[in-house]
C-alpha cells in the first residue's frame, strides 16, 4: 500500500479544510468511526459478498474483524445503538478506508472519503440539507461546473411494480441494471434485462421512463400523472416536490437535474437518491452520491431511525481539481532558506531562524554545514523561493542579503524589511 | 475499537492544527506513511516479539501484513528506499496507529501520534531542530510547564563499556533497566541488575552516574572528565556540547535538563536522546520523546542515512490539556439555531439559513417540523447559544427575535445586527 507523500498530502489537507468549513457552516459535527469493525457489522450493509472486497482477519481472541470500507456503516452503527443523542443527529467525517481491490485508475486500496449523514428526520428538509451541503462543498473546492442528478427510489420501485416486477430479487436486479444505463451501451442493458426474462415491452417502458431528464423543477412535469395512483409512486413524487421547495429557498435549484436513471447501485436506498458529476470528469464517475436509507439503522442497531446522507471520494475530487489546475500552487515548501556564508556566521543565523519562526514564517536552514554553493543547490532543489544569505559582511552591516530565486533578484534588506517582504509574498 | 465522537475529535483537530502550525514554521513537510506494512518491515525495528503487540494477518495473496504501530518505521522505510529526495529530508506526520494491547489508562488500541524526523544530517543542528520543534509544539498547545530531559546514548554506552559491560545483549539489558530508573523503586532496579549478574560496585557506579541531573548547560560539568578518554564517551559529550550551542541560539536552553537516566527503551537509538514531561502529568509518562538513530535506515532500506526525530502521543497530550482545562471551550456545536414559529414561516427561515451560511456562520435549523417548544429544547440539548425565532410577526416587521440561551436575554434585531452579534460573540 502506498505512502501519501508531502505533495499529495498537502492537496488532501487543502481539500479537507475546504470541505470541513462547509460542514461547520451546516452544523454537522465531525467524528471518526472505528477503523476496525466486527465482520458481521460490515456484512450487514452489503451482504457477505463484501468479504471478497475488504481486508478482514481474525484477531488473537478469534473474533472476525474487518477494516472499514466506508464511513456510513460505522456512523450508522454508532448512532443506531445510542439513546442519548438528541435527534436529528447531524454527523460528518473525512477519513481513510480500505478495499481489497485490484488498484486501477481512480481506485486505490487505501483511499479517503468525506461523508455527512442526518439521522432522525423524514422531512425533505433533511434531503435538501445534504444536497445543498454537497453543492456548497463542490463550490468551495472550486468545482463549479457540475450537475446534481436526482431521482427517487420509491418512484422507480412503484413504476417497476406497476409493470409487474414485484419480487425483492427482481427489483434489486432491475435497480442494478438501471444504475448502469448511462455507463454501458444500450444493447448491453437490453441484454441484461432479457437475461432476467423481462419482456420486451417492459424493457422499453423502463428505458423510456428512466430517460426522463431535465431541470428538476421542470422535468418533474414529465412524470406521467397516472402513475400517482400508485401509493409508492405518489410518495416518491411528493418527496421530490418537497425537496424542490427547500432547494429553491436555498437558491440551489439551478444545478439540480431530474434524472430517473439514477438509482444508486447499493440495495439499501429507499427514497431520494442523487449523484453529482463534474463536467470535466464524467470518466471518473460520480464525484459524490447519496440519498435516503430509512431502513439501515435497524439493521445495524437497536434503534429504528430514518436517515439520509452523502459521501464523496477525496481522490476522485483531487483528479478533477488537478485537471482544472487548481491545486498547482499548493505546497508545503518552506518560505525561506537561510544560508550561511561560513561557519562563523552560523550562530547568528540560528538566532535569525528562531526570530523568523516566532513570526510565523516557514523557515529552513542548513543542517549539514555545507558550502554556500551546496546550500543554494539544496534550497533550489526543494523549490524554496527566498534564500537569505548570512555572512560576516551581512552581520557587520546588520542586513540580510535576500535572493528571490523565482525572479533571480538580489536585495540587501533590514530584518524588518526582510520579514515584510516574505509575509507580503504569501498573498501574491 | 472505539469511535472518536465529535467532542473528542474536536479536541484532536484543535491539537493537530496547533502542532501542524509549528511543523510548518520549521519547514517539515507532512506525509502519511502506509497504514499497512509488510510484517517483516514492522519486525525490523523491534524484533519479532512485536507480533504479539500488533494487528497482523495474511492477505488473500498469502503475504503477512500488519497495521502500523508507529509512524517512524513507515517514514524511515520510505526515505531509505528513495534516491530522489534532496538531503536532509524533513518529514512529519500526525496520524492514527494500532496496537493489540490490553486497553488501559492513556493507552488505547487505536491512538494518534505526531512525529517529525530529519534524515541525512549528523550535525547537532538536526537534534536541536527536533528538540526546539518539540518545545514550540508544547508551548503552542499551551503546555508551558514542562521540562525536556536530555542524555546521550554514546556517553552512557561508553560508560558501561568502561565498566566492562561489552556484549550487545548485556548493553541492551542495561539500557532497558536504566530506562526504568525513574519509574520503579530503586530496590527493584538493583534486583534487576543483580539478576543480570552485575557486580554490586558496578550497579552503584551506574546508579551514581545516571543520577547526574541539572540544567543542561550547567550539569554537563558534572560528567567526570576522565571518561572523555573513552572515544565513545567523548563523542557523546561533544554531541551534547554541540546541542547546547544551538539550543542557546534558539533561546531554548532554559527548560532543557541533562538527565543521564534517559536512554529510551527501544534498542535502535544511538546518540542524543530526550523525553519531555509535563509537570502536571508525570503519571502518564513522557509527553514526547525522541533521539538520534543513525542505523535504522540501513535496516529498513537500501540507503545508509543518519536520522534524528521525535514523536508524541496525541491522547496523552489531550489528558494533560484536559487537566489544565484548556480544551473546555472547544466545541463543534453550531453558532445559531433558527426556530420556526409555524409552518408558514419555514420558507422564509430556509432563506435566512442560506444567507447565514454564506456569511460563514454555523447555522442549524429544524429538520423535523416540530413545535417551537420542541425546537427550543433541541437547540438547548445540543448546547447552541443563540436561537433565532422566525414567525409571521417577525417576518412582517422584517426583524429577527434572538435569544441568547447563555444569558437568558431576548432581543429584536435587524438581519445585519443579528449577523454582527453572532460574529462578535465568536471572539468573546
Amino acid at each position: 500500500m502506498k505512502d501519501i507523500e508531502p505533495k499529495e498530502l498537502g492537496k488532501y489537507l487543502w481539500i479537507k479544510e475546504k470541505i470541513s468549513e462547509i460542514f461547520r457552516r451546516y452544523g454537522f459535527q465531525m467524528m471518526e468511526p472505528s477503523t476496525i469493525e466486527n465482520l458481521e457489522t460490515l456484512e450487514a450493509k452489503c451482504g457477505p459478498e463484501i468479504r471478497e472486497e475488504i481486508y478482514w482477519f481474525k484477531d488473537k481472541a478469534g473474533r472476525s474483524l474487518g477494516l472499514r470500507f466506508d464511513l456510513t456503516v460505522g456512523m450508522t452503527r454508532m448512532v443506531a445503538n445510542r439513546y442519548d443523542l438528541p435527534e436529528p443527529i447531524k454527523l460528518c467525517a473525512i477519513a481513510g478506508m480500505w478495499r481489497y481491490d485490484e488498484p486501477q485508475f481512480a481506485r486505490y486500496r487505501f483511499f479517503h472519503q468525506w461523508d455527512a449523514e442526518i439521522y432522525g428526520s423524514i422531512e425533505p428538509e433533511a434531503d435538501a440539507e445534504v444536497i445543498s451541503l454537497s453543492m456548497d462543498i463542490l463550490e468551495n473546492v472550486g468545482l463549479k461546473e457540475y450537475e446534481v442528478r436526482i431521482s427517487n427510489r420509491k418512484l422507480i420501485e412503484g413504476f417497476l411494480r406497476l409493470l409487474g416486477i414485484n419480487s425483492t430479487e427482481k427489483l434489486e436486479s432491475a435497480f442494478r441494471i438501471i444504475d448502469k444505463i448511462t455507463k454501458i451501451p444500450k444493447e448491453e442493458i437490453v441484454k441484461k434485462f432479457l437475461e432476467l426474462n423481462f419482456m420486451e415491452f417492459v424493457i422499453s417502458k423502463i428505458l423510456e421512463f428512466t430517460s426522463i431528464r431535465g431541470k428538476l423543477n421542470e422535468a418533474i412535469e414529465e412524470i406521467p400523472r397516472d402513475l400517482l395512483k400508485n401509493d409508492l409512486c405518489k410518495k416518491g413524487y411528493e418527496e421530490l416536490l418537497g425537496l424542490i421547495e427547500v432547494l429553491e429557498a436555498f437558491d440551489k435549484i439551478d444545478k439540480c437535474i431530474l434524472d430517473l436513471s439514477i438509482v444508486r447501485g447499493i440495495g439499501y436506498y429507499d427514497g431520494i437518491v442523487f449523484e453529482a458529476y463534474d463536467k470535466g470528469g464524467e470518466d471518473i464517475g460520480a464525484i459524490l452520491g447519496g440519498g435516503r436509507y430509512d431502513r439501515l439503522c435497524k439493521i445495524l442497531g437497536k434503534k429504528d431511525m430514518p436517515a439520509t446522507g452523502v459521501a464523496g471520494g477525496i481522490e476522485r475530487m483531487m483528479i478533477s481539481l488537478e485537471r482544472l489546475g487548481s491545486l498547482k500552487s499548493i505546497s508545503q515548501v518552506p518560505e525561506v532558506f537561510l544560508a550561511a556564508v561560513d561557519d562563523s556566521s552560523r550562530r547568528k543565523l540560528w538566532k535569525i531562524v528562531n526570530e523568523l519562526r516566532k513570526e510565523g514564517i516557514a523557515t529552513d536552514f542548513d543542517l549539514k554545514r555545507r558550502s554556500l554553493k551546496k546550500q543554494m543547490e539544496y534550497a533550489n532543489s526543494l523549490g524554496i523561493r527566498y534564500v537569505a544569505i548570512i555572512g560576516p559582511k551581512e552581520i557587520e552591516k546588520g542586513i540580510i542579503r535576500l535572493k528571490d530565486m523565482s525572479k533571480h533578484e538580489e536585495n540587501e534588506l533590514s530584518f524588518e524589511e526582510f520579514k515584510k517582504k516574505i509575509l507580503k509574498s504569501r498573498h501574491s
